[in-house]
């Protein structure tokens, strides 16, 4: 979308590939926005090390936000936020092994006073993709204004699709 | 903290006065970071044209981050978020008519796709605060730096209680 | 069913065209019961301006109740019921991204005090649309002569699966 | 309030005198908005046949509306609802013997099609004097008056209360 | 199984005939442990005076315990063991509009103190039908023996399937 | 109340001392209700040998019904209906280390095939009582007659509650 | 993987036949990590005098850890712990009449103070298996450096599906 | 209670000093049970570089099984787990963010296949300690005999409240 140089600016991990379809959706609203994205797998639980090399090296590398994605016992976008001062964005992912979905959500959103994850809604890594350019946003007016036209995309479709039904149920 | 002019960025609402002694650990850790904050009460359910009016105007009077705060049926950070493109943080109140909580957390965190709300955890309105101060210091040094001392402050405090914890268990 | 004129008593909105299959339960009922309904889509979180001129302008239209679906975080019902002083009716829908539809029934039926919303059960809305009837007729006595009629009809049609149930087991 | 007959339009019933402190706000909330109601007990597990009495009875007698408030597995506002063709709103009652509400919640709201009932939120009696106000309000504009006077007076109780924690935030 | 006379001693009903396929099994296991079993369908909220006939004759025509099943907001256990005192088993049905079970299991289950309802796990009337079993032969030696009976079949097949699984990983 | 012969019909066990609060209601409602009642402490987790005596003794002892309480992991009703053909009864206890109840609900009522528990309500020991006193009753007229009395008198008291409500009602 | 002799150190028991999908699982990862497994089915409520003798005999049997899966109100692990003092493993098995694994889990989980259940995650056969050879592994070295090979293992593959993520979303 | 040398095998550890009071019952019954037990302080979230130190070296140091206890989204018994191949068991704390304890419990015990914590019962800190008894015991003659022992005299004190009531309420 622009010649920006390539640094990334916003890092999507998960914690398994088995997320990846989930997380795609964060990746691909993140560039349609005109964000800088980088994408790849850090464990937590099997991975200790890379995560923690992953986080400490985070803000140094040039990330400005982290959106982390996991499953069940979904520890890796607190850690991540326990070590970085950057802001995390977390994705509860329904995983196979998961109750619904309730675990991932309460071991994302429920973190101690001092260290917040940004959580968004079971499995919505789209709206992690459009929270963290929101974020950037902030000072990045491109950004912004690409975020006033999304919005402005979103209604436009709302109001369609409005009189799409009107006028079939009119014509009943 | 600093010379700043007095140009609000963060504003904090609640939807009731009832939701201040939670809500004001969001102020206070925000001047503590060096943040520049407001603070008022707007109702989404019983002030929707003041809640319309004051996300409306949010960006051009120079905030960049919001807090909402709101119990049970929780409908204030959703809508704040769905009238401005800042980023909105979430906190879900457990108030007295709520069931355990389980209605504000479910109503500020389940946004449909299109428009987030950055939620914390239940009555987490310190780390409500913190999560601002991360999305400011993406474009503004002195709070990181504030961010990284407090971060090492909540280590050393830690550490501390530790070596009590272990002479004390250690003297039995 | 009647010469009524065309001006519409029961407005049935939706937060989105994927709610159609469930709220169109509501439409039908409604005519059956002979009371004049009109149906579209209006979504709290991508058409907030949208929303607002239709809960402003119901009352002033003719409307007398209005129905209001949505999934995950709800908040379509209790905002037009922040907005109009007319009965609103909330179908909590289980749209995709609920989370077995707990989100969509506690943000629609845990409004505070002022506000209420009248929450039927999850994907209900033929009740929603029998009770938009049942209020219709506290003034319209052909409403009311219908609903007697829709009872018994309920009424007849399990004392006949009974009686099949009956027979056939007495003929084992 | 007014000069009207004394026949009472809404009926205010409970399972049990232990849910009185909790449906008083029904009745007094109505007699603020100018409806006549009348208020007893009627419990459908120890006296079904004063349950059905009231309940086949109730349209005959004048009433348009009943509000039933049950706790535990509350069947009185469904039962009730099966036997009347008026339109019924449950109150979950959070009684001692209650699981967190949960089951007063999904036994009232998760009737099954053809019997709506119109369920507030857990102990929201107010909420369900003011909903069926509402109802009364389609063909009363003295009730539909006095309820936009009872929204205005809510708006500008939080605006008061908004400029007092303003000021009081300011002079800090 | 026996030269007994013809008058069912256990009542099996069901709010719904889509609740036959679930409650099927009580009546398959109350006849093959030797009890006279009749079945029908009895609506509390569809056939609120069939239920009440139902209930309030039941003892009467001879029969000894009621085995009612019913899904969602499941009001039929508890009204017919508030109107007859023989003792009544409860069958919570996960139906198609119920929230997992949730709803039909606490309204079923929650009765409050002075009418209680034997209430089984979600969907198993095969228990249903054997605590009926069981409660008949307090006082039916027959059916007591057929009970022993049933339970040493259990406990055989459970170690011929023991003895195959350890000989198939033997061989391993 | 009766010159009955000594051997207990009912046996009442719980899982610990501190559940005899809870459980002490059953031993009244019977004794009230003209059953014989033995009670004692059987744990299934600190004395599982007792609790196996217990079970295999109980019908050649002559207790027709064991009422079993327990908080928790709740084995104790399970475990005994398990060992016995008699019925049992299944009191969940809220323990003080039980989630609010569900662990004890749910470890009571959800059995799998072939061996049922009558579960009754979260500390529900009077309606475990009265369940009792309902299966004895099935071979028993003169417990027959008590319950039909202690019905009465549940009606009666209702009836009396609410006549004494109207009358301050109206009064105001 | 050895030459040792055959005694099995670790018992695998399940109550159900259709249970051994899931718990096949830790006979396999057991086998993989060098320890010696015995299976078969022990069901606590069908096969209660069968379950007192496994668990009695375990210790002199030569068994050192024992795990157990059940499904619904699972009862077969804690009753295992009550009566061996070996350590005991549960498996919440999410069968066909479980309410969502919820019965499974707290049933297993929530045991009282004295008689432990190392719990694992709903299904997580596998891990009651590593976690067996981790019990093991304290006196076992050879387990315990298959153990530390496996983690490696666990990072390896992490490491190499994030390499293929990078170069796949590199070259887009 | 012997002269083994000092070297501890057992470490107690939890995320904040707020969860002593809990956590002090695992260190108790372990030293009841023979067992050399350290205990301190070590937060996944606000000391991640020192949790990291102390599971790296916690084998090599002699530790033969870790207690972690956390509170809310509890990270640490899992991430320890993802660094050592020692056992570990995890404590749910009800902490005062809790959401009644589901957050702690959920975030523990649904950990991904690779990495198990052993999870008890919300707050069963003391079944902590007993459990890793029991895995000190399989290779400790002493623990296990104290084990052994500790059970007898849980028993034999449910035995004597059982004499106490029955006793008692003989007495009547």
């Amino acid at each position: 979308m622009t010649a920006k140089p390539a640094i990334p600016e916003v890092g999507v991990i998960m914690g398994s590939k088995s997320d990846l379809p989930v997380m795609q959706d964060a990746v691909d609203v993140l560039k349609l926005l005109g964000a800088r994205v980088e994408v790849t797998i850090v464990s937590a639980h099997r991975t200790p090390d890379r995560m923690f090399d992953y986080a400490k090296s985070a803000a140094s590398r040039g990330l400005k936000v982290i959106i982390a994605g996991a499953g069940g016992a979904a520890h890796l976008p607190g850690m991540v936020a326990s070590i970085t001062h950057l802001p995390v964005i977390g994705v509860p992912v329904k995983s196979s092994n998961s109750i619904d979905g309730w675990d991932s959500v309460l071991s994302i959103l429920q973190m101690p006073n001092g260290i917040p994850v940004a959580t968004v809604a079971l499995n919505a890594a789209k709206n992690a993709g459009i929270l963290a350019a929101q974020i950037l946003a902030v000072s990045d007016e491109q950004i912004a204004q690409n975020l006033l036209n999304y919005k402005a995309e979103l209604a436009r479709k709302v109001e369609e699709s409005a009189k799409e039904l009107e006028k079939s149920s009119a014509g009943e």
